[in-house]
């Protein structure tokens, strides 16, 4: 064979993220049917490829992954923004109609293509800044047709731009004004019909809900988990945000993917977490934009062994965040996380938060192509920064694509 | 005349910034020889252009200003930032060589190319966020030839990208090892002989001083001022940052353009500074990476009508920040300063900090055309959303940039 390989990508140092960092200076990877197909030394490679990239001695990371965001949405909230800074309550705000209801209504009247249209901005800035996967929730329909919108223009957003998508519906999210005082009959509704409907359409690849007091009980949200258990789907879970309501556990009970937020994650959630190696998806940018004040647990998840993600969150009411590198400072200014604890963060353990861990989320021979090139003279520079953007370009399935 | 009007961009929304806000929706604005020549409703223009520019509905401000950076420099310190989040104290950092030093080394040990390559990047990631204005410090050379060589590099800025540069002597911004233990010969050499160097070569706009326990005392800061003052140099200080140094009175004293900082400011140097119309520039960046709990009087500024302007204060040690729209955001999610507050911070008031407010800052008749192009709803978009930028492009004196 005299071109064993697509591509070969040269001249670069990785981080390799492989078993949790991994550090392989000087060095080449190559591609082969959009996987990794060689990884080592510069210099060493036992083949040729048909396309050489000489990558200048930038650094190349696995592609980076947002593995919690309710990106999809119509309209924002900034109005509220303003207000609250010009002196509203919450409770003003809420009759005026504001809050979460104000992005139902935003986005159930909007068609699919304002939808996509609205989000695109935002997801590209995100891919800008390496992230070659994303997770999106849908959440703001509460209705199946406006759900299954939702997630189909997630669908299409992976078609838009060069990044994958990970869906997940969040029909637990809210109750809608049509379900006023009957959650029990919208939880119903979930599990019954809209759950079962956007499964035959190919629209879920995990189910999410939101279990706090503002939102479902945990009660509530076991029902949305035993009929995502009963149609094959992994779950995952808001837990634990602001008020200890023993989500955690319940994930775990699950085998979930992830227990996210976690703020008033309890020692018990901890442990149950780490027994069912669910993933801990921490979210910065919320505990920042609501001025929160309790940190998760990061030194006790760190100790029990509990796998920590970070992602964007990136939502209109409580965390309108568009840039992972900005949730990695964050995790690691506000709550003490290690540069290479948040460079796994983005990569191997958010892949593992979205189940996609053996396809993605690190550099092994094997798994996806998807890499991120920064211009970057060490990994924790990405960390480091706050609002500097040093990627030039990343590889999703072996295609290029360059800033 | 059938064309006195170079440019008119038409179809936009305008934040005029005039007199602290105002808007013009459905707006036009004219350009003559770089400057203002008409601003009024679309449709209304009595006359013609030689060129029209349709703004397609977008929202036009004032060029921005970032009226407090440390942005040239050399090399980052994202080495101590990773040391300490691995637990390494402050002493250790100091012994293994790190802090401010550490950064005076590489910039002293910089050619003038390598110091300008190296800056650029960061200039240019605020560039893309509107930014048509940009204060520049001196601090990290600490001789005379080393604070030239900087402020050489921040002229070049200038030239290389489409922004307007304007320089600040910061000799005084710590003690250079040659003068250890003669800190008062360190300020005599600043007095006698590297400031009437710098400004025979037309280096220096203004003259700034750190004045605090581990920098610069009130009377050393006060001699800087005195040389300055002698040489019709407008003054400005790090005052009150991590104490109460009486810094602001001091500013005030000598009719400084700003104080910046402030978290430790007292009512008594609000007083003084809203009697001499000093403004106060506040900076998130720092009081966000250092974790510092006690912020500026805002409140209180407010109530006694001290201007406040916002910016980066982007430096390697305690704000390695190059967006100032993060810094927006900061200045309302932990400050509690209004979007529009936000925003004339970095227009107007930032302006007046720079001693320029006849010039930029606003659009007004006669003022030099800098306007930067948004894609937004509202303009409170601008401080709401957390790593995004919707700029679309900028107008420097009168000549288009799009992005
Ligand atoms: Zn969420
Ligand atoms: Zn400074």
């Amino acid at each position: 064979m005299s071109h064993p390989w697509d591509d070969l990508f040269t001249n670069v140092h990785l981080a390799t993220m492989a078993g949790g960092y991994g550090e392989i200076r000087d060095a080449s990877i190559a591609v082969k049917d959009g996987r990794i197909a060689w990884i080592g030394k510069r210099g060493e490679e036992p083949y040729k490829a048909k396309r050489v990239h000489d990558g200048d001695g930038n650094w190349l990371t696995p592609g980076l992954v947002d593995c919690h965001t309710h990106i999809v949405h119509a309209g924002n909230r900034s109005d509220e923004f303003e207000a609250r800074l010009n002196g509203a309550t919450y409770e003003d705000i809420a009759r005026a109609g504001g809050g979460i209801m104000s992005t139902v209504r935003a986005t159930r009247a909007a068609s699919p293509d304002e939808l996509l249209r609205q989000s695109l901005p935002r997801v590209e800035s995100l891919v800008k800044e390496g992230v070659t996967t994303i997770e999106i929730k849908s959440g703001y329909g509460l209705t199946l047709e406006d759900e299954a919108k939702m997630l189909r223009v997630a669908r299409r957003v992976a078609e838009m731009l060069p990044v994958s998508v990970a869906t997940t519906f969040l029909g637990a999210h809210a109750l809608p004004p049509e379900y006023a005082g009957r959650p029990d009959e919208y939880i119903d509704a979930i599990c019954e019909r809209m759950l079962p409907a956007l499964v035959k359409e190919g629209l879920a690849d995990a189910v999410d809900a939101f279990c706090e007091r503002i939102g479902f009980t945990n009660q509530q949200a076991e029902r949305v988990f035993a009929a995502a258990d009963a149609l094959g789907l992994p779950v995952k879970l808001h837990a634990e945000q602001l008020s200890d309501q023993q989500g955690a556990q319940l994930v775990a009970r699950y085998q979930g993917l992830s227990a996210d937020h976690l703020e008033h994650l309890t020692l018990e959630g901890i442990a149950a977490m780490a027994a069912a190696g669910t993933v801990a998806v921490l979210l910065p940018g919320a505990y920042y934009f609501l001025r929160d004040s309790t940190p998760p647990p990061v030194a006790a998840l760190r100790e029990a062994g509990v796998r920590m993600a970070v992602a964007t969150d990136c939502n209109p009411g409580t965390s309108p965040m568009t840039s992972i590198l900005l949730a990695m400072n964050m995790a690691c200014t506000l709550w003490r996380l290690t540069p290479q604890e948040a460079l796994a963060g983005v990569t191997i353990h958010a892949a593992r938060a979205l189940g996609l861990h053996e396809q993605i989320g690190s550099l092994e021979i094997g798994k996806k192509a998807d890499f991120a090139l920064w211009d970057i003279a060490r990994p924790a520079d990405l960390s480091y920064g706050i609002g500097f953007n040093p990627c030039r370009g990343t590889v999703r399935a072996g295609k290029l694509n360059t800033f």
